[in-house]
């Protein structure tokens, strides 16, 4: 079994203005390759402080995973303190120097001098490639037969470089454990403890480990064992759960992204309006590359004024039903379908608060509407919550009424139709 | 000064099931009461390894606050460990076992034998009392002068008995402390290395500790000084910087609350229309509680046929200068502000790809429209990067238009007005 220590650098973390997303997500990866993690240590940018903490740990472990001071300016202490424990100098690698010169060039901007600290890297040293910043990345070896991966801090410039240099590395030097086997499953739509109950019941063997994350509005179900067979206990859960609310296996797929599927498989245009998500949906969209060819549109119709004039939403349903309403939602989703002539329309209008609610209409209500060429309808939601996670569960919920109704599946059974 | 470390115990930390919230939070409430954190540490449930962690936790710092390990089962070892690191037994508080009882009682669960462990605690310790749990935790000195403060891991639980119990202690400890001065600087529009290049150059006092931290696209400063009073030196930073690079003095205020506090002093109705963004500006903008009053809509024109036919963008410019040009970011902000008859609008339009670039229209080049009633115009931006970024970046950049037209400051140097 091989050890690994994490040590994260930077007065952001210890002060409290940042928190450090990376160890966990390196924990999980090393974890997921058998590598046990042994300490997480957070220190300042400071020469000595992280010094010390290095010899402390570097106890027993194989790796140590280094994040954050990699950046060019004077707080940036990482690179010497690493040279200083291993006793080299730093030194210039021109390549690297040139590629940063290279992104200055591109972005139109002048290079300035102190850059340059992004190029310097301790004598012996691989440099880690970072496409997605100006700060590479190293890899060294103390004379402990310890190695040392530092990368910069910013998560989605250590993510692409933990995964595409560090981890093939370490799985390389671990292929003899034994695999672990794993299903994951992502949810939609049923609550962590009703999910737990029914698994409950099933009585899985006790060297099965189940382990559930929630993250909101998505509850994750993780099985790991090294023994048993999963497949005919996954399809038990699967049964027990229910197929509907599982949208996905892979825990790197989202929702959007399985809506989007089922799009393109069945060639289908798609457009939608949005009241109290205020655009949350259509940004989930076209997050996605490629999405153009079936996204066509989306009216961000905040007011009355624009649900009416620019929607064509009548002025009798607005007055009798009111903004927030089944009637509302169902004739936006109409409007849309046609205001973009596309195959299907999405439209939400809601409570999202803080202000704004009555004893008839609370914060957190809302109706998802949705219109494909033979009929439209809506659903009423409740969520009381705070207003993001309102427009947050708002935002997914349209997006799983677009997948179930591509699938052909029942829609949510704890809503009413209208 | 005192100074703190804080040690996480629990193996859900290491294996990346749960993540350490309770350090940000710590840091957060320790430095606004002027204490500074030294490290963070996270071990396992490991009776050597939290020694080990405390011995190296403890260098030159007045207090340590342990978090988890106080559960009832075999693994939770932290009451154990403190007292072998103090060198004291461990003894039975009949007090807090009858409190531990009463709960059961409560709940109408059996007392389970283990449960005693929770009443146990190192000898010479004073109980802390938790509501919200049954782990009460202790406070104990080492003979070093050492306070260790060891609490429940459950947030729910740490949280109020932090406020509660330990921050009046600390607090108490320190009021003869100076304070310590801060002043914080949001900025946008700036690469990190030309601030660090603008400040380096004033030749500050070395007594004045700045950090810098890239929260993508923003770029936050901070000084701090226990005894250099600031104002003058905030006042030079200002004129080095540019003051309208910067948008805030506030960590937790962000661009679209600026743009939206100068909307409502001003009074000034806004609408939008987004192709590449696909509705990431309109999101930021309604994310903020109150702004129907200011937020009419916005058309999320995503194919060129909406932008001919609902928007109005003239066949002749889509097809002479392209949708990604500043002809029609012109046109789209321009149109957008009838269709929606705001005062002012503006548009986004580019190639976010990771598809879509040509030589002549690479991946990252956007422009963005802006209109009222007296002109419009448009502003070429370029960020070679990957689709998430570039929306982000497109996204916070009319943001950032937005609040410097409603300012009245010149907008961004580098980019090209049409």
């Amino acid at each position: 079994l091989k050890y690994a220590s994490i040590l994260s650098i930077g007065s952001e973390i210890l002060d409290g203005r940042v928190q450090d997303s990376n160890a966990q997500y390196l924990c999980e990866l090393l974890k997921e390759n058998s590598i046990s993690v042994k300490n997480i240590i957070s220190c300042d940018d400071n020469l000595e402080e992280i010094i010390e903490a290095i010899e402390f740990a570097k106890k027993s472990i194989d790796y140590l995973i280094v994040s954050g001071g990699l950046g060019p300016t004077t707080d940036d202490l990482t690179r010497e303190a690493i040279a200083k424990y291993c006793k080299v100098e730093l030194e210039l690698d021109n390549e690297s120097l040139e590629k940063i010169k290279e992104i200055f060039r591109k972005r139109n901007r002048p290079f300035i001098e102190c850059n340059q600290l992004q190029a310097m890297f301790p004598k012996g040293s691989q440099v880690i490639e970072n496409s997605n910043g100006t700060a590479p990345g190293f890899h060294i070896s103390s004379d402990t037969k310890l190695q040392i991966f530092c990368l910069p801090g910013v998560p989605s410039e250590l993510k692409p470089m933990f995964e595409s240099y560090v981890l093939p590395i370490i799985v390389k030097e671990n292929t003899n454990q034994s695999k672990i086997q794993k299903i994951a499953f992502k949810i939609f739509g049923l609550p962590e403890s009703l999910i737990n109950e029914k698994v409950t019941a099933l009585q899985l063997p006790s060297n099965i480990k189940i382990s559930y994350r929630a993250k909101f509005p998505e509850i994750h179900l993780k099985l790991e064992s090294s023994d048993i067979p999963l497949n005919d206990i996954a399809e038990s859960i699967q049964l027990a759960i229910g197929t509907q609310n599982i949208f996905s296996h892979d825990l790197k797929e989202t929702l959007e992204s399985c809506a989007f599927k089922l799009l393109q498989k069945n060639n289908i245009s798609i457009s939608g309006t949005e009241s109290c998500t205020g655009g949350m949906i259509s940004t989930l969209l076209t997050s996605l590359p490629g999405i153009s060819k079936n996204f066509i549109g989306c009216l961000i119709a905040y007011s009355n004024k624009i649900k009416n004039l620019n929607l064509g939403v009548t002025e009798e349903t607005l007055y009798t039903h009111g903004a927030v309403s089944a009637e509302t939602a169902k004739e936006m989703a109409i409007n849309a379908r046609h205001y973009f002539n596309s195959d299907i329309a999405y439209s939400v209008t809601g409570v999202a608060g803080p202000d704004g609610g009555t004893s008839e209409k609370p914060v957190g209500l809302f109706y998802i509407g949705f219109s494909d060429k033979d009929c439209a309808y809506s659903i009423k939601f409740f969520l009381p919550s705070d207003r993001e996670r309102i427009r947050r569960y708002a935002s997914y919920m349209t997006l799983d009424v677009i997948r179930r109704y591509l699938l052909g599946v029942v829609q949510h059974t704890d809503a009413k139709m209208n």
